[in-house]
């Protein structure tokens, strides 16, 4: 919808910041040794069958493995079952636990794909909320207020897209506890577990499966940047099975056997990805998009109606506050977003699209120089419509064409 | 089920020849110019990226291409559709036909993924034969007697899975006046299109597409045999535009934007896959289940009480019907399996699964020792089973100890 506003008589080349896919990037091209994980599994041309419903096993236990390193109660492959990337994850998960009038409660900002899956899956949508004047943390009380005796799950995405904040392990535990008192699990998306550059570590919310059950969804897709690889995971951490007795695992089981699976190369590689990949990538990968970070929160410096209150320490976005009252003719984070489209090609989303009405989506899974590039072009268009003080003399006309 | 019938002490081999993947054997590899071209990809470091639902442009294009090799109505990028594997096919194209009473017409043999599709999509299933005495022709007069004004598409598996014949054009030419009088479309899975050995060609059914809308559904898995890269397409053979004007190309692109997509990069290497493949890779493939399939054939000649009414030639099955008649003690279909899988570790398909009572399927996609090995069993077990005439002197117990 977006692109469509962006001219050809604007001369300006279309920048894509809405959506995020580093991976076209070749400063975010993956690592050698996942690469060559697949290579050798091709090659050796014993993976082209059929694999189980779950996946295949040496996959499952690479996973459980991985996910292990941090976990005090150790997951089985059994507790694995491998997926068609995390998307699929999150549509198998939500059909497991669709009943008439459950409801679920999402994140707000959250990831839109939450939203149409719960839909799909007859699942009542409860919003809470994410709090930006507190580093983002979830909104507990919030989370009681709307939840009730028909609630199954609430959903913890961490770190957190969109806001890129890392939850801590104080803030993890009381979220815990605050399920268990709820009675419901918790469903945590953890597929950006690698993308971390700040000085806050990531906490898996397993760590709590004593306290309430916990469903972690994960995948390379991000970490590893390949999201076209098509390969995820969910992981049930669940000591005192709880997803056994409430037949959640018996529907994911189900589900599994008739939709489609991650390719058998993609799962055979698995263990040799997870197990052989190099530190420095990770560290290569954080440290180009810390840098990005840094570059885009110095220039909104000069951009006073466009905030961001939160530095991301994670993920590959910024999430910003417009401050509408500051500009002249804008009525909201679509209008802005279209005009910004229209004048600059410049494309980022808007808040709306997450659930946060006038706030707006950067993108940083980007080369730098696109990101000075349009920092630059917001800056311009931010002062093209920026409120005319009384004190101000300029006319109109001579800022259009400064 | 039926492995759990096979027993440590019969000392004999598990022998499967239930399901059928004939991948897992090296005598079936798939081509090295296959593999090469996913290499190529992964090397390249370009097609780690996410795709647009349907496919990314230059594969859909080569599906276009492959497939108009054959056909008088020319398809474009635009009537492919990509999928992961042949399987989220058919649950696309079942979603999308689903609406209040519809029901849907399947063969019987069939696939019973096409069963488990349409329960879920909430079809009505309306079964028509396929007539093992006329070389597996479709029953069109029982086509015409189960049809009525909720009908929807008739499937038509061709190569045939389970039968393995190959419909002739005049026969094809009827299906589709048949679906043209009831005013239905034709749903075709082509998958075994290069899996045939015998003499009658392959004909598209899209052939016919200018007197019924016809729906491709395809893929590499038996071509190439790597079920595993789960990479399949929907074709969309429909001159006069009706799969658009009922909303049948509106509901997929749907929900191709929140299903699981085929790896990018099996995606990326579609092209090079089907323009290079060595046409000679095909025909070792066929030569090999040709010769499985005689193999077979000639030792059921010494096995009275399991007949094959035509010799397959295509797929990689063999449907056998079963003479309980000339059998002591053996009920039906199912106990035979059982009883075979308990005494001979040998494991058959029952046609129970395939929707014919006292069949049975054989795989062929396997190594030729193994059928040997299989058929000698098979004899041993039917000697022991077969009803003794007034003539035989042998006692029951003799025969079980030879």
């Amino acid at each position: 919808m977006l692109f469509d506003n962006c001219r050809k008589d604007v001369k300006k080349t279309i920048l894509p910041l809405g959506h995020g896919d580093p991976s076209v990037y070749p400063c975010f091209r993956t690592c050698i040794e996942a690469e060559d994980a697949v290579v050798n599994v091709l090659r050796s041309g014993k993976s082209n069958s059929y694999c189980p419903g779950a996946g295949i096993l040496p996959a499952r236990r690479a996973v459980a493995d991985y996910l292990n390193r941090d976990l005090p109660n150790k997951l089985t492959p059994d507790d694995i079952f491998l997926t068609a990337g995390c998307n699929q994850g999150i549509e198998l998960v939500f059909e497991s636990l669709a009943r008439p009038n459950a409801n679920i409660l999402l994140p707000r900002p959250g990831f839109p794909h939450y939203d149409a899956r719960a839909v799909y899956s007859g699942l009542e949508i409860r919003k809470f909320d994410l709090l930006p004047d507190r580093e983002w943390e979830i909104d507990l009380e919030g989370v009681e207020a709307v939840a009730d005796e028909n609630t199954v799950a609430i959903v913890v995405i961490n770190p957190n897209n969109p806001c890129g904040n890392v939850y801590s392990h104080d803030h993890l535990h009381k979220v815990a506890e605050t399920a268990r008192k709820l009675g419901i699990m918790v469903i945590t998306d953890e597929v950006y577990d690698q993308t971390i550059f700040g000085d806050n570590p990531f906490v898996p919310m397993a760590k709590f499966a004593s306290i309430v059950p916990v469903l972690t969804l994960g995948g390379i897709s991000k970490g590893w940047v390949v999201p076209g690889w098509k390969i995820g995971w969910i992981a049930l951490n669940d000591p005192e099975g709880v997803f056994e007795s409430t037949k959640v695992v018996q529907s994911i089981k189900q589900s599994l056997d008739i939709t489609p699976d991650p390719s058998t190369i993609i799962q055979a590689a698995l263990p040799e990805i997870l197990e052989k990949v190099d530190k420095n990538f990770f560290a290569k990968k954080n440290k180009i998009l810390k840098h990005n970070v840094d570059l885009v929160c110095d220039r909104l410096k000069d951009i006073p109606c466009v905030v961001c209150p939160k530095k991301p320490e994670s993920c590959t976005y910024l999430l910003t506050k417009l401050e509408l009252s500051l500009l002249d003719g804008i009525k909201d984070d679509i209008d802005f977003c279209v005009k910004l489209a229209r004048e600059e090609n410049l494309v980022f989303l808007p808040g709306e699209a997450l659930g946060v009405k006038n706030w707006m989506r950067i993108t940083i899974g980007v080369e730098a120089h696109m990101l000075e590039d349009a920092l630059e072009r917001l800056k311009g268009f931010c002062t093209r419509h920026t409120k005319k003080t009384d004190t101000e003399t300029e006319s109109p006309s001579s800022v259009e064409n400064e």
